[in-house]
C-alpha cells in the first residue's frame, strides 16, 4: 500500500520482529508520575533511533525528563516531519485489575498486553520501525524526518514549550505527526484533527488543624464537607460548569463542521460498551454526547481523598480534604483567563483560603480538515484501508500540539495504529496485533500523499 | 481523699508504677480496625487482672475479639460495680504527624504520649490499679467489681451484645463505670452521663464498569460527581440532615437539661482552640455548638476516596467512589428505622444502585443526672478536685452502653483520667500525668459514695 512496494513487503516480513520491538521498550517501566525509570527509558529509546541509522540529542532541563531528538535526512525531499510522541506511561494503578503484568507485555487471543503498549509505546515503535523499512529498503526515508520524543505527557508536558523555545530550529518542520490514532472496531481509521486544552490543578480544603474524632463533628467544621460544597459549586447535574464566564470564548462548530461531524460514525456508542454504562452523561442523547466529545469543556474530578480511605470504620473528622482536577478547554478558550475566573470564583464564595496547585495549563489546537496534511491522511486512509476514514474535527483528549502548530503555522494530526478500545490510561492496556501492520502501512501513505501536494 | 487514707496513700506511692503499667499496656499494638495484636493484647489484659488478684474468663465467639472477662468478690458490699474499657486502639495513620513512635510510650512535659495512652488503655489500668490499692490495703476491694474489657471498641462493638446475652448473669451489677472519663484543663472533672448512638457505613457509587480516561468525561458519567451530588442530599450548609423523618423521635432537653448545661462550661471553646478552627460548624454561636455536642444528630463523612489519590496528575475517570459515614444519634432514634429512610431515601433519589456496607447500629443511652450514682461521682469530684465538676448530660460520643443499661435496668457514667486536649483518635494522643492520681481518686471516691446510698 505504500506506493514502494518493496517498502510494503518489508514491513509485512517484519511484523514479528516490530511487536518483538514495543514489548522491548514496553517493558521498560517509565511512570512520570512517579518519575520512575524515567532516564532509563530516554536511553532506551535513544538507543532506537540510533538503530535505524537516526541522529540523536537528548535535550534536558533542570527538574525535567530528558527529551529525545532524533533526525534522519533524505535527498529525495526539502520537507520535514516531524513525529511527536512520548516515552512515558501513565501509573498501572489498580495492579489487581492487571490480568497479566502490566510491565511483561504478553500476547493473548491478537492482542498485545501492557502498559504503555499502545499509549504511546507502540505508537512510537510503529513510527521509528516505519522509517527502519524506507531506510532498509531504499537507503533513506522519502523525507526529512525528526523525531521528539518527550518523557512527561503523561503529567501534562510541563516542559515541552520551554524545550522547543530554547532550541526553536531544531523542531521546525513542514508537518507534525502526534502521537496517537485510533482505528475502530469495525476497521475504520480516524483522522484526528485536533486536541483539547487542559487546566489541570490539585484543590486542598482544610477546616482544622489536625484530624478530631468524629464526634467532634457536633461542633468542628469538616475539610470533606467543605470539599463537597465546592465541587457542587464547580458544575451543575447537566454538566454545565458554573464559573462565571467560563463558556465566554466558546465559539460553537462551524456549518461545514457540523455537516462533518454528522457524516462521522461516533465513538460515543462504543464507550458505552467498552465503560459498561447504560447511559451518557447527564442523560445526553447520543448526538449529544458525540458533539461533547469532540466541543465541549469539561470538569472532572480525577481523584479526591479525604481522611479513612483504608479497611475499617474509623472514626474521625478529617482536618483536610483533597482533589485532582481537569478542566478540558476548546479552542479560544485562554487557561490563564479561565484560571484566574476559577480563583476569583473560588474567593468570591468563601473558599479562598483552599490551596490550589495548578500542574498544566494548556490551550486547544486544531487542523482543519481541508489543509493538505489532512487531505493526504484521508486519502491514505482509503488506499490502505478502502473505506473512508472518520475524521474527528478534534480529539476529547488533550496534548501541546500547539507548541508546533502555533510556532511554526503548521498542520498537525493524529493518526495509528491504536483499537479505540485499547482500554489507554486503564488495566490491560492493549493493542491489536492485526492492526500495527496496516496502521504503519496508512502512517507511510499519509507522508508520502503530504511530499506530491 | 478515697475514705480510707491508706489506700489514697497507696495510690500516692505507687504512681511511678502505674505510668509503667499503662506503657506495658500501651506498648502492645492492638488495633481492631486492621485485626492486628488483639489476642495478644488481650492475653496481657487477662495477666494484668490475675496480677491484682482478680479471677479471669476470656470469651470468644467466632469472627469475634476475645473479651475479657475479670472478678474480684468482696465482704464489705453486696452491691457489685462493672468496670466497661476496652484494649484495642485506633488505627495510628496518619504516623508521619507524631512525634514518637505511638507504640512505643515517651514521656514529655509531664504528659505521657502514644496510642492508647488516654483511648482507652491509661482509662483501664487506672481502675485495675483502684482496685489493686484496695486489695493491698484491705486485703478486698469496696465491693463486688466485675471488668468487663473488650477488644472492638473502636470498629462499633460487632459482637458485645451477643456476648453479654450468651452469659447474662455474669455482667449483671448494680452501677457501670464506662470507659472513659474527661478532665478540662482548668481542672474541672466531667461526670458523663450518656452517649449518642452511631450507624456506621460504607457507600460505594459505580458508574462505569473500569476507569476511563478523564477525556471521556465529556460522554461519560462519573462516579465521583455521582457520589459529590449524593452527599449534597446527605446535609444541607446548615448542618441539617435532609433524610425524612431522620428528626421525627428527636426530643429536645428538657427544662432541667437545659438548665444544668446552661450552667457548665463548655468544651466548645476549647475544641476551636485545640483543633485550630476559627468557628464552629455551619457558624453556629458557641451556645448552640454546647448543646449540639450533647443532644444533636451529627452526619460525618469519616473518609472517601476515588481515582488517583497519590502524587502526580493522571488523568482519569473514576470508575469507582467511594466514602465512609458516621450517624450521631441522640436518645429515641432508631437505628434500624433511620437506616431503611436512608436506603429508601437514596432509592428515591436515583441511588438505588449504590452499595452500602452498614459497619455499626448502636442507639443512644443516657443516665439521669438524679440518679444515685450521678450523685456519688459529682460528690466524689467535689471532695477530691475541691470543685463543682462539669456534668455532660451526654458525651459527643458513642458507646455500647445500652447494652448493660437497658438490660440490666441499672445507671452508667463516665469518669476517668484524661485531659480533654488528649487527641485521642489523633496523632500525639497522650494523658497528663499528674491528672492520673487525682483520677484515680475520684473513681476509689465514687463508689465508695455509691455504696453508701
Amino acid at each position: 500500500m505504500v506506493h514502494d512496494q518493496k517498502v510494503a513487503g518489508y514491513i509485512h516480513d517484519n511484523q514479528g520482529r516490530f511487536v518483538k520491538d514495543i514489548v522491548r521498550l514496553a517493558s521498560q517501566p517509565s511512570v512520570s508520575a512517579r518519575k520512575e525509570g524515567i532516564a532509563e527509558c530516554a536511553e532506551l529509546v535513544r538507543s532506537m533511533i540510533e538503530e535505524i541509522g537516526g541522529k540523536t540529542r537528548v535535550l534536558s532541563l533542570p527538574g525535567a525528563a530528558p527529551l529525545v531528538y532524533g533526525e534522519l535526512r533524505s535527498s529525495r525531499s526539502s520537507k520535514t516531519v516531524l513525529f511527536y510522541n512520548h516515552y512515558d506511561v501513565q501509573p498501572e494503578v489498580p495492579l489487581e485489575l492487571w490480568k497479566s503484568p502490566p510491565f511483561k507485555p504478553e500476547v493473548r487471543d491478537g492482542r498485545l498486553y501492557g502498559r504503555g503498549v499502545s499509549d504511546d509505546k507502540g505508537e512510537l515503535v510503529a513510527r521509528l520501525k516505519l522509517i527502519e523499512s524506507y531506510v532498509k529498503v531504499n537507503g533513506e526515508p522519502p523525507c526529512n524526518v525528526k523525531f521528539c520524543f518527550e518523557g512527561e505527557e503523561e503529567v501534562g508536558s510541563p516542559f515541552l514549550e520551554q524545550y522547543v523555545s530554547s532550541e526553536p530550529d531544531l523542531f521546525r518542520s513542514d508537518a507534525v505527526i502526534w502521537e496517537y490514532g485510533k482505528i475502530g472496531s469495525d476497521g475504520t481509521p480516524v483522522v484526528g484533527l485536533g486536541v483539547k486544552g487542559m487546566i489541570y490543578l490539585e484543590l486542598t480544603v482544610r477546616s482544622l488543624s489536625q484530624d478530631a474524632h468524629s464526634m467532634y463533628a457536633a461542633a468542628l467544621p469538616s475539610a470533606v464537607w467543605r470539599l463537597v460544597r465546592l465541587l457542587s459549586l464547580i458544575k451543575d447535574p447537566h454538566e454545565r460548569i458554573l464559573i462565571p464566564g467560563w463558556y465566554d470564548r466558546v465559539q460553537d462548530l462551524s456549518e461545514d463542521e457540523l455537516k462533518l461531524l454528522g457524516e462521522q460514525p461516533s465513538e460515543a456508542e462504543e464507550l458505552l460498551a467498552t465503560y459498561g454504562s447504560g447511559s451518557f452523561v447527564a442523560g445526553m442523547p447520543a448526538a449529544q454526547a458525540k458533539k461533547a466529545l469532540v466541543a465541549r469543556p469539561t470538569a472532572n474530578i480525577a481523584g479526591v481523598w479525604a481522611g479513612c480511605a483504608g479497611p475499617g470504620s474509623k472514626t474521625v473528622l478529617p482536618a483536610e480534604a483533597h482533589c485532582k482536577m481537569d478542566f478540558r478547554l476548546v479552542p479560544n478558550q485562554d487557561p490563564e483567563e479561565l484560571y484566574a475566573k476559577l480563583v476569583a470564583y473560588l474567593k468570591a464564595n468563601g473558599y479562598g483560603d483552599v490551596e490550589i496547585s495548578r500542574e498544566t495549563s494548556e490551550p486547544a489546537a486544531r487542523t482543519s480538515y481541508k489543509s493538505a496534511l489532512a487531505q493526504a491522511a484521508i486519502r491514505g486512509a482509503k488506499e490502505v484501508f478502502q473505506r473512508e476514514p472518520a475524521v474527528e474535527i478534534s480529539s476529547a483528549g488533550t496534548g501541546p500540539l500547539y507548541v508546533f502548530t502555533r510556532r511554526y503555522g503548521v498542520g498537525g494530526l493524529d493518526i495509528g495504529i491504536s483499537p479505540v478500545d485499547s482500554a489507554l490510561h486503564s488495566p490491560n492496556e492493549n493493542i491489536r496485533l492485526d492492526l500495527l501492520e496496516k496502521g504503519m502501512l496508512w502512517l507511510g501513505r499519509t507522508v508520502e500523499n503530504f511530499l506530491e501536494e
